[in-house]
C-alpha cells in the first residue's frame, strides 16, 4: 500500500474533515430561495421595529408623571384633547395634564410616555378623563426599536434559515440575502461486483445502492450530489473519473472497493495527485474501519466502506457534521438489550426507536452482518464509546437520528 | 356574523382538519425523486435477498451432520472436493462426507447446509480437511431470503421515504415508485394594513410576513405553496381570490384580518359557497383563538390569526399534523421559568432551547405581545394543558421543535 495506515478515532477523523473541508462560494438569493440555506454574512436590521412608540392596550395616552399618586379615591383629572386613530399618525402632541384616546397598536402622540388601560379610567363629559391608577413611564408601551433595533445584527453569518426566520426577515423588508452556495458533491461507486440498479445482478454481483442512498443523504444536507458512472478496478479509468469529479465538484465521496486490490488502486489513484495529503486512513470504529480522507488541493476525497449500512452510518458520523447546516438531532431513550463491544474501538449500532407509555425505547438492530433491511428499520444509531465494553439493558442512551 | 362561534379544543380542531383534509393524487416517480415523498401503495420486494444461501465466514462448506461430535481430540475427516470462488456460481454439489473451500459471501454449494470457520479446521494434504468443532445446520450461513423475502411488504402505503429507504429500494432494483402528489396550498393574506415586503410600511401598515413565513413552513412539509395577491376588505375581490385559489389548489390557508370587519367579510365569503361546511370557528387556545376551518366540497380553507408568531404556531399545531409526512419532533427539557396560565384554555408558549452540562433547558419567550424577534429566537413551543394553571420552574416539559 502506498502509505502507512493512519488509523484515527472517529472524533479525530471528523475534526480533520471539518478543518480541511472545501470552502463554499457565496451568492445572493431572493428571500423565498433563502429557506434552509446558510447565511454567508451577518444580517443587520435596516430599521427599528416597531418604527414608533405604540400602545399595547386600549386606553388613554398620558404623561406618566400626571398619574402619580392617583387612586380609586383620588383620581387624576386630565384634559381630554382628542383621539389617535389606528394606523394613522398620532397627529397631536400632549402637554402636561392632557390625555387622548388611543387604541391597541396606536401611535403614541408626542409628549406622552405611557398609556392607561381604559378599565382604570372614567370619562367625565366631553373634556375630562379620570385616571384611577398611576402608570410608570413607558408602561403599556412598546417603544420604538424595542422589538428589533436598527442596525442590530439579527442573524449572524453561518445561521441556518428556518421558516420562521424567513418571517422575521420579511417583516423587516429584507428581500435578498447573501448565502453560501450549496456544496457540490461527486459520488463515485467502485467495485467489480457493482451493477446499476436496473440490472438483475448475477451471482456475486450487487446493485449500486450507495450512489442512490448517499445522493439522498447528501440532498438531506442541502448539498447537490452528482453521480459518476460505476468504476471497475482499473487505475486509468479511476484516475480519469476522480480528475473529472474533482474538477466538477467541491468534494468527492467514493464508496465500495471492499476488496484489498481495489482499495490499493483507489489509494494509488488518490495519492498520485501531486497535492494529495492523506488526512487519515482507517477509523477505529465498528463498522466503517476502511473510511479514509485525502485532501487534494482545496478539494477533498472521502472514501466510505462499500456496505450501504456502514457507508450511510459513516457518512452521518464523519461527513454530515461538515456538510450539513442542520444541528444533529438526538434524543435519549432506554436501551432494550445488553450490548457488548470491544474496548479500544468506538462502536455505532443502528437502533429502532419505539415509544411505550410515553417512554422512548431503543432496540439495537443486530443480526448477521450485511443485512440490508436494517437500512429501513433503523431510526438512528447509538454510540458505545472507546473505553466501554458495552451498554446495559435499561441504560439511558442517546440516539442520533437519521 | 354568518354563523355561531363554534369554539373547540385544539385537539378537536386538529382532528376535524385531519378527517376532512383533501385527498392527495398519486403519481409514479423515479427512485431519485422519491426521497422525502410518501408512498401511495405498499411496496413488495420483487426478489429474495440474498438471492442464494451464502456464508458469512471464510472456511469450508459442509453438511452439518458430518461435523456432529467432532472435537479437538476427535476431529471429523472430510473429503476436500474443490473450491467455491467469490462472485461465481458454486458449480459443485457436496455429498455426505465431502467439503469445499468457500470465502465470505460465497455461494453455498448444493448439498451443504453450513460453513465451518477456517480457524477450526486443518487441511491434511490435498484431499482431506479435519474439522475440530461441530456446526449446526445453517450455522454461519445467510439463507436465501433471510434478509428480505420475495413478495414481502417492505414499505407500507403512507411510509415517508428517507435516504436509507432509498438505499433499500435501490438494493432490490426498484427504480420507480407510486407516491402521493404533494399538496398544493394557496396562501391568501388579507388585511387593509398589509403591504408587500418590498414596500416601506407607512404608519399603521405592516409587511406581509405570513405569505413568506407560511410558504416556507408549507415547503418544509413537502407541499407546494402558491401565493395570491394581498386582498383588502372587499367581499367581491376576496370571493374571486378564494374561488381561484380553491380551483388551483387542494387547500387554502388565509391569514390576517384581525379586525372584526375583515373577519366578518372572510366568513361571509367562505360561507357563500353552497357546499361550505364550517368545521370550527375559534379554538380555545392562547395564542391563536381566531383560527377557523371551512370545508368547501372536497377542498378546505383554514384561517389563521394575522400575527406571524401566532399564525406559524397555529400552523404547526393544527395544519402540519395533516399536511406533513414527517413525524413531529419533540424533546424533553427542563423549564427555566414559572409559567402561569388560565385554566380552561390550552396555552402554547414559544421557548428557546439551551444545553448546559448535557442537560436541555427550555426558556419561555415572554414579553409584550406582538414581538417579532420571538420568531427567530424560538426553537419550538411548549404546551400548558387545559386543566393546568401553569407550569413550575424546573419541571420537565416536552418541547415541540419547529
Amino acid at each position: 500500500m502506498a502509505e502507512f495506515l493512519k488509523v484515527v478515532s472517529f472524533q479525530e477523523a471528523r475534526q480533520k474533515i471539518i478543518e480541511c473541508f472545501p470552502r463554499q462560494g457565496k451568492e445572493r438569493v431572493y428571500l423565498t430561495e433563502a429557506q434552509r440555506r446558510v447565511l454567508a454574512s451577518d444580517v443587520q436590521s435596516p430599521e427599528d421595529l416597531p418604527a414608533f412608540h405604540r400602545t399595547v392596550v386600549d386606553g388613554y395616552a398620558v404623561l406618566a408623571e400626571d398619574t402619580f399618586g392617583s387612586s380609586e379615591s383620588l383620581p387624576a383629572y386630565l384634559d381630554y384633547v382628542g383621539e389617535v386613530k389606528m394606523g394613522q399618525d398620532a397627529g397631536l402632541s400632549l402637554q402636561k395634564g392632557q390625555c387622548c384616546w388611543i387604541p391597541t397598536g396606536g401611535m403614541l402622540p408626542a409628549g406622552s410616555n405611557a398609556a392607561v388601560m381604559v378599565e382604570y379610567t372614567e370619562k367625565l363629559g366631553e373634556d375630562t378623563v379620570l385616571v384611577y391608577r398611576p402608570v410608570g413611564p413607558w408602561e403599556n408601551i412598546m417603544q420604538k426599536g424595542e422589538d428589533i433595533k436598527k442596525e442590530e445584527v439579527i442573524f449572524s453569518a453561518g445561521s441556518f434559515l428556518r421558516a420562521q426566520d424567513i418571517g422575521l426577515l420579511a417583516s423587516l423588508g429584507i428581500s435578498e440575502l447573501p448565502v453560501f452556495k450549496p456544496w457540490r458533491v461527486g459520488l463515485i461507486s467502485t467495485g467489480d461486483e457493482i451493477v446499476p440498479i436496473e440490472e438483475t445482478p448475477t451471482i456475486g454481483k450487487v446493485r449500486d445502492v450507495n450512489s442512490h442512498a448517499l445522493a439522498a443523504a447528501i440532498k438531506d444536507c442541502g448539498a447537490i450530489p452528482h453521480n459518476y458512472p460505476l468504476v471497475r478496478d482499473d487505475f486509468k479509468v479511476l484516475k480519469n473519473t476522480v480528475e473529472l469529479g474533482l474538477r466538477e465538484n467541491d468534494l468527492l465521496i467514493m464508496s465500495g472497493g471492499s476488496s484489498v486490490g481495489l482499495m490499493d488502486v483507489t489509494l494509488d489513484v488518490l495519492l498520485s495527485f501531486p497535492e494529495a495529503e492523506m488526512l487519515f486512513h482507517g477509523i477505529a470504529v465498528k463498522p466503517g474501519k476502511p473510511t479514509l480522507a485525502v485532501k487534494i488541493g482545496d478539494k477533498m476525497v472521502i472514501g466510505l466502506p462499500g456496505h450501504p449500512v456502514s457507508a450511510l452510518m459513516m457518512f452521518h458520523i464523519v461527513c454530515a457534521p461538515a456538510l450539513s447546516p442542520y444541528p444533529p438531532l438526538s434524543i435519549d431513550a432506554r436501551l432494550e438489550l445488553n450490548l457488548s463491544s470491544q474496548a479500544g474501538r468506538d462502536d455505532f449500532v443502528p437502533v429502532e426507536l419505539r415509544e411505550e407509555k410515553g417512554e422512548k425505547l431503543a432496540l439495537p438492530l443486530l443480526g448477521k452482518s450485511g443485512l440490508m433491511n436494517i437500512l429501513s428499520q433503523a431510526s438512528g444509531f447509538i454510540h458505545i464509546p472507546y473505553e466501554k465494553q458495552g451498554l446495559v439493558k435499561g441504560e439511558n442512551t442517546r440516539v442520533y437520528l437519521y
